[in-house]
């Protein structure tokens, strides 16, 4: 089974210029979304994760088959004002502007061995975020785990100290 | 395992006056995080469910499990904007203000069977919009699944001709 037929390419959204990764033909195929799954879980088995991390809201897709399967525990990580505890939060710039993102103060135990999931890894900036929400708990970060990988964004170049895995790589300009 | 003893209420999160649900410790605990899948997982089955459908966001943290444990797709219910395809649209009114929400005009099939994940049934605004979006597309709502069902909200009331199922019923008061 080819993922990367299961993920349309939408051009010039939301913005011109971008090549959008719609991921929903793939979700809503049971067995491309049962393989991509298990293709996460099986990474994340070998890191031996004892819970999973995933931004909102794409990381919630495909971490939370990934946690259940486990039979481990999922830590979202949210925008402001969305988990109501007390939480730690990091800011980081996008090409416009900034944005930040939260984890509560109690999801992650120390050395706790955390495996981060997301749908996209483009410039990084996202899961960079969250290992240092982990890190800032004691969380070990075991692993990052991406359906897709735009590899020509070098979001590889900030996870170097961690390993990465992805269903499938590409290119911005890929159709 | 009572999984009420996973679920954290918050006293006047958002606004003064409202008891937050916060849903996190459950999804945190692999043990209750798998149970409350599996019980939805059971009346999914049960209902001969063939596609699962969720509103964002927490729609998804319940609803990918189960969607990817029974092997069939998962299809997200959206805020304007975030769905890059044609989409059927639904406004529905809120105590302040209005809320729309999106579907991908492909996204069910006619006659397929449909059932409906959210983390809550509390009036019953998004359960409604959700089951029109999918009866547009000529779905069949097969039943609706909560975590949570706060009783006298009477979101049921909305729901009398569909299958409904929560983990759990609790009251809006309820500590």
């Amino acid at each position: 089974m080819n993922l990367k037929n299961y993920i349309a390419t939408i051009k010039n959204y939301p913005i011109a210029g971008v090549n959008f990764r719609d991921i929903t033909p793939l979700m809503q195929n049971g067995d491309a979304f049962k393989e991509a799954c298990d293709q996460i879980k099986n990474f994340a088995t070998e890191a031996k994760a004892d819970i999973i991390v995933g931004p909102e809201s794409r990381g919630f897709i495909f971490g939370c088959p990934v946690a259940y399967e486990m039979g481990i525990g999922f830590v979202p990580v949210r925008k402001p004002g969305k988990l109501p505890r007390e939480t730690v939060s990091f800011t980081y710039d996008l090409e416009y502007g900034s944005n930040e993102l939260h984890i509560h103060a109690d999801a992650i135990q120390p050395n706790q061995k955390v495996l981060i999931v997301d749908d996209l890894l483009a410039t990084g900036g996202t899961v960079e975020a969250t290992v240092k929400l982990i890190e800032e708990l004691g969380g070990i970060v075991v692993g990052c785990a991406f359906l897709i990988e735009l590899s020509d964004l070098n979001g590889r170049d900030k996870l170097v100290d961690y390993k990465v895995f992805s269903c499938m790589t590409s290119t911005e300009d890929e159709q």
